[in-house]
């Protein structure tokens, strides 16, 4: 048996932490450990300013000039390109713009067009509902087109769905929602090329927790959002990848005007952009955007290599300070297939979590019975971790979380 | 021959003026008369306290807790109750979310669908281009359909093009963003539905520039941006309009969870929500929600009767002072035909927009010869009107436009 983390060796962790540095750089309400930054990440300081600054100086003052001027008309691509290297692609390759389910859409339907013949969406059974339903809007737009449920985390079962030959893409998240199961991008993704299939990825809990190899992995297009890991802000625009292989012949239909080879030559017909731009649609909400530049500038300074490393030591002192609490673990034990969440079950998972927030420590509950914690390497300390696990452990033994005021009640987030 | 307005005689009417008091509203920049509010709108003062506080105090202190504390969840809905009243429409007939061109996706589709059998889309030929290139992704996906280019201004032309009984749906913008002519929105509803066809309106150059009544004359659908007369910021979210007895029926593609009966429960199969919730995809831009917020609140108070009768006047007065500079105009001079912009011609036009930019007079040119005045009458003085009258003749007599510093370049916007 061994010696229990102590407290003061987790402050001594701190000390030595290379990220450690960074936790200034954000606003964290007093009291609170937030471990939910895998669905809101928290506020950058210089966000505000940034913000402010569009809003006042290049909208209040300097009005349509600052289309030109501020760079508002590249901001898709500007930001693209700062956010490309988080997700391993080329500048050239990653579009900011819209939201995730529209993304989905766009990518969905580009990869039937470029799979002709097929039909079938192979999509990931237990993704994220919005996955699903974009998944079944897209295929009723194509005749005798349909989706494919299937276990991804089951090799025999994935080849099995793409052996047919009749699946047109791939459709699965790199690090699963509920259980934070990480996916190896590269092997599957070599998988559906094997049986024809594209892939398209969705990143939303993967990019900003840890290196992410679009290139490498061969991926063909990739959407998520920028609220979580990535500090954003609520809602804030989502992106785009499309590999370079594909800018030439895919046709997403979401045909807008900022898509458009000349936008500016008004044509009449619509003619796409030579490169990732044909992902674009129509204008983008530019103070949201200027949240997501002063994150993006906060994250060029990131080391995702350290991030990587963090992560892993934080969800493996979690897991380790949190075993006597007896609730079973969702989250492989496993570091190639973990993501930066650890994600416990039990049946009384949901008052258990409100008990947690009560006490300060801020997670999610995930339907049936998941009590879900995140961990934001740059602003969560290793002593905050074992607060957490402490509240954790004190709040399922007290059977404090029976008290009425944390039933289950209608949920949002 | 009558008296030309003399300067003072415009001071009086802006004495006079119920709407005056909203000027102090608004930031302006010195020096600047910005007849642009019809491209981009001004800054309203209340704007960047309402972001700041979303930033900073939502996300930034009660992060997850706002998507419930602060209503983000249903923000779509709450300010599309507010916009509603704008447009003519129900609370209950309006969502906001999204950008135009993705809400011309939606419902195009959803029209489409609603009319089977019927396979065409008679579409404004003039239109913005984003219209059309919207309307051609759309018809991409449905076998057999197209899109019907026709003049609608052009009684006959439009009845023609409607007749063959083919037209599952007809596409316009009640104001034409070129030259600012009003359609008569009851009657080619009418027209439109007595030969079988839905209608969806794009409001983007009417909502805020005038009454638009949209349940009144009987409208399907209806998009629109609101970063132009309703002053919500560079790339605000557009909104989406349904008429209350297409909520049962109505199916659009873009089926994120947002727009789910029960977003909550993570069921398997999509179901669209009851009302126009279902025409809602995902998580949308709350910093930017909150600038639409602001302006939304002040449009709560103001009459938009006043409104168009001081769009009439302003538009009058710059018609009749403006007239000796001899350029043929664009714009309608019967009021029921004109939105609230003029609209000249002249080869030159670019370099001489450029022209009037540099003495401060703020229009702006759109292919291929019109000079483009947006009158935004929330901010705009009579003596503003006079002062950018006064500048465009005297800049088309003196010939300072042939200035080598306004030849035409690279445009955006």
């Amino acid at each position: 048996m061994t010696t229990p983390v102590t407290r003061q060796e987790c402050a001594a962790r701190d000390a030595a932490d290379p990220l450690a540095p960074f936790r200034d750089e954000f606003v964290l309400p007093e009291g609170v450990v937030y471990l939910d930054g895998n669905s809101l990440g928290a506020l950058p300081r210089a966000t505000p300013a940034r913000v402010a600054q569009v809003v006042e100086r290049e909208w209040g003052q300097r009005l349509i000039a600052s289309w030109n001027e501020a760079g508002w008309w590249d901001k898709p691509r500007t930001l693209g390109a700062l956010l490309a290297p988080l997700v391993g692609a080329g500048a050239d390759e990653v579009v900011v713009g819209d939201g995730t389910s529209a993304n989905l859409f766009k990518t969905l339907v580009a990869a039937l067009r470029l799979n002709p013949g097929r039909r079938v969406v192979v999509a990931e059974a237990g993704n994220f509902p919005t996955d699903r339903y974009i998944a079944q809007g897209v295929v009723e737009l194509f005749d005798g087109a349909s989706v494919r449920p299937v276990d991804v985390d089951d090799t025999a079962a994935l080849t099995a769905a793409l052996e047919p030959g009749d699946a047109a893409v791939l459709l699965l998240s790199h690090v699963d929602y509920r259980t934070g199961v990480l996916r190896d991008m590269a092997a599957v993704t070599e998988l559906a090329h094997a049986h024809g299939a594209l892939v398209v990825w969705d990143l939303c809990h993967s990019v900003g927790a840890l290196p992410v190899e679009l290139s490498r992995a061969g991926a063909d297009f990739a959407v998520g959002c920028t609220y979580k890991y990535l500090n954003a802000g609520p809602g804030a625009p989502a992106f785009t990848y499309a590999a370079r292989r594909h800018h030439a012949h895919a046709r997403q239909p979401l045909s807008g005007w900022h898509g458009h080879a000349r936008p500016f030559d008004f044509t009449e017909e619509y003619e796409p952009a030579a490169g990732v731009s044909r992902f674009l649609s129509g204008s983008q909400p530019l103070i949201a955007a200027a949240a997501l530049e002063a994150s993006l500038e906060l994250w060029r300074r990131v080391d995702l290599g350290q991030v990587r490393a963090k992560s892993l030591a934080l969800t493996d002192l979690f897991l380790e300070l949190t075993a006597e609490a007896g609730l079973e673990c969702a989250t492989p034990v496993e570091h190639a297939r973990r993501g930066s969440q650890v994600s416990l079950r039990h049946p009384d998972g949901y008052p258990m979590v409100q008990a947690l927030i009560a006490r300060g420590v801020v997670g999610d509950f995930r339907a049936p019975d998941i009590l879900r914690f995140g961990f934001a390497p740059l602003y969560l300390r290793y002593v905050d971790v074992y607060d957490a696990a402490t509240a954790l452990v004190e709040v399922v033994a007290s059977g404090e979380w029976r008290d009425p005021r944390f039933a289950r009640r209608a949920q949002v987030t």
